[in-house]
């Protein structure tokens, strides 16, 4: 083995042993970890704020953009936020020992399925510095052990906020190694991590597009990975033109940097009201690319490429298409969309039932705004991403999503004939 | 791409169309599919026995070991089992639309998870031709497209078994490449499906070890595997003796050759009756080695080396060791256990509860065989495997372990604030 092979495998086999404590440790032994490490977190904000002042001073000599300091920036309020977000997670139900089903059998054979947690949980991040407390958070409160590696730019965030869960676990008397970071930016760290299969259960990937597919590429280890959200809003002939047109632009202009973000809004011909629905996109200060149908409603309107219909913008920028109807919808979507958020508006519940079924997405809407594709508006309390793929937790992933399951049989001597 | 990936990404582009009128197809239709495909069996027996022996003949000019001519041959017998098995499949509960849970948001939105069919499933195996009949049938009823590649030897009858399924999908109306069967042995069609990212969902190994690990190694579809059954039988020092001696004895020697099958018996230093437990062992035909306190018990047995604890035999042998209460037993297993099957023979309730509490695998059992292992056993109707992974599924895989969910949200026109 390497030095970064070593390294993880021994991170690793440490936090395999914390699992397993903290796979049997009671729900408030876990709840007061968080809540320790957000009181440590509000009396240590100076700390904080040092450490990130460091990053964001090496951010700005590097040059890096404005959007990417902004990412990296910590203040008072900003810290206050990871600090309730702990706290919330701290009150979230307790997943580990549910019940998932029960069966009696014939022989008096008695099987229970109940949740446990996956065990050890990599995750391999960029910027935000709160990932660093909301993804530990997540995974101590599902009985996992987790090992974090955060981007290079926020290093020193990282390894304080690191420093803060670890005094919580300490203070609740659950084992340190429960939450490591790994101590070097070195990139082979990363590919040890990836290729720990059976030392590590599960990466998840938290960044842009080169991180999740570098991690797809690469790993050995199951991926929980959370790709574009090329997302549609298909506003039927008989949707009401005013919820139309706040639904779209919600849906676009909310917050166009994130994953539930409308890309393309899609029109059917028989909707009456398409140039004002373009007109409120420009209004609110959106850039519209329309096809020719759409480019005739509206000069502001620019020619859509081909390949704006495969683009996620997370930007105020949006492609406009009319379609014949639903099927048109449901064609260009199956041809065009990425599986995670597509909304339908209309008043016609027979054709909304139709769309909600057809369209093979994560999550699918009627008469609402993508933008409400968030494990928070869910009633998860928490997410720590919104799953992509078709395995084991699709959408926005919190707890349950961070456990397995295992059979219990009890029996009374049963032997099979 | 080389040819092989083209054959694959045209057959997965197929299988993808068929997937969406299969999700789509109501229960009846999916079960007229396998009912007719069982009375197609019946009908053909000596199309397809002819076929087998075909295989027969090549196996046996090959070489093939007596237990692998075996495995590969059908007779009439076999073959009404596997027409019996594709009834049994239709009757089951159909999974996909079943609400897995809903709520109601204060804002008004209704969400739901409902099962869906993964998609497209590749299911790649060896030797028993059933599992061409089997894989397909759990496949057609949870919605899922697959695209089946099965061993050489048993070319031949995995095409005559494929035209039954055919026939039946074509009996009632749905897509003939619901079932599609790899044309040729060439082995770059299997690292070609193993790289089919985005066209095929899932790939599920059916196999031994090595098959297992190649998949393993090579895929970046995500695989659902399962690997070995290094199983035990803690004997607490609390045990019934009469029930010990017929639970350890029906765990390693009822069938001996299946994962589920105890590998390795663990004894409390604390139970009196140990030397019969050997002896019961040896009678039944069994080779114990055994470590130095079992030795002492009982002349036949052979010294226990370092690597038995760690072999899944799936033969006639099994290894023993004395422990040290409960403690000593979860110690033993979680060093050499492969988190499958583990059971503990206890009229000790509170130590039957931490054992299962505590040992980290798919199925833990209290007085009971580790021989239950089994889908039909656990009332799935039947099983694609027994996953021993910890993600998506673990344990016998049956009709809801083909499902994934999406996530269905109804609202009256909100928008996220």
């Amino acid at each position: 083995m390497n030095d970064a092979q070593t390294l993880i495998a021994n991170m690793a086999a440490a936090a395999r042993d914390a699992s397993r404590v903290l796979g049997a440790a009671p729900t408030v032994q876990k709840a007061a970890a968080l809540s320790a490490a957000a009181a440590t977190l509000r009396a240590g904000l100076p700390t904080i704020l040092a450490a990130n002042a460091k990053d964001m001073a090496a951010g700005a000599a590097r040059g890096l953009s404005a959007a990417m300091l902004d990412r990296l920036w910590l203040d008072e309020a900003r810290l206050e936020g990871v600090a309730s977000a702990l706290e919330n997670v701290a009150a979230l139900p307790d997943p580990v020992g549910s019940l998932i089903d029960s069966t009696a059998r014939p022989n008096g054979l008695v099987l229970e399925r109940r949740r446990v947690p996956i065990g050890v949980i990599g995750i391999i991040y960029e910027s935000r510095p709160n990932v660093t407390a909301d993804a530990a958070a997540l995974c101590i409160m599902s009985g996992n052990a987790v090992i974090l590696r955060g981007g290079t730019e926020a290093m020193h965030s990282n390894h304080a906020l690191h420093a803060v869960l670890v005094a919580g676990l300490r203070a609740a008397g659950l084992p340190e190694t429960a939450v490591q970071i790994v101590p070097t930016q070195d990139r082979a760290a990363v590919g040890a991590m990836l290729r720990a299969q059976g030392l590590i259960d599960i990466i998840i990937p938290r960044g842009g597009k080169s991180l999740v597919a570098r991690v797809q590429d690469e790993a050995r280890v199951p991926v929980l990975a959370h790709l574009d959200g090329i997302n549609h809003v298909y506003v039927d002939g008989a949707a009401d033109p005013v919820m139309a047109r706040a639904i779209v632009v919600n849906a676009k202009m909310r917050r166009t940097g994130i994953c539930g973000a409308a890309e393309t809004i899609l029109i059917d011909r028989a909707f009456g009201e398409a140039a004002s629905l373009v007109a409120a996109l420009i209004d609110a200060g959106c850039a519209v690319r329309g096809d020719e149908g759409v480019q005739v409603l509206d000069a502001r309107v620019a020619a859509a490429s081909d390949a704006d219909w495969d683009t996620e913008y997370l930007d105020a920028i949006v492609s406009l298409a009319i379609v014949d109807g639903l099927d048109g919808a449901l064609a260009h979507i199956d041809a065009h969309g990425s599986h995670h958020s597509d909304a339908i508006v209309t008043e016609d519940a027979g054709v909304a039932e139709h769309f909600l079924n057809a369209v093979d997405s994560a999550i699918v809407l009627w008469n609402a705004s993508t933008q409400y594709a968030d494990g928070g508006e869910f009633g998860l309390g928490a997410e720590i991403g919104i799953a992509t793929g078709r395995l084991h937790a699709r959408g926005p992933v919190a707890l349950e999503g961070l456990t397995t399951y295992k059979w219990l049989v009890r029996g009374t001597g049963q032997v099979r004939p």
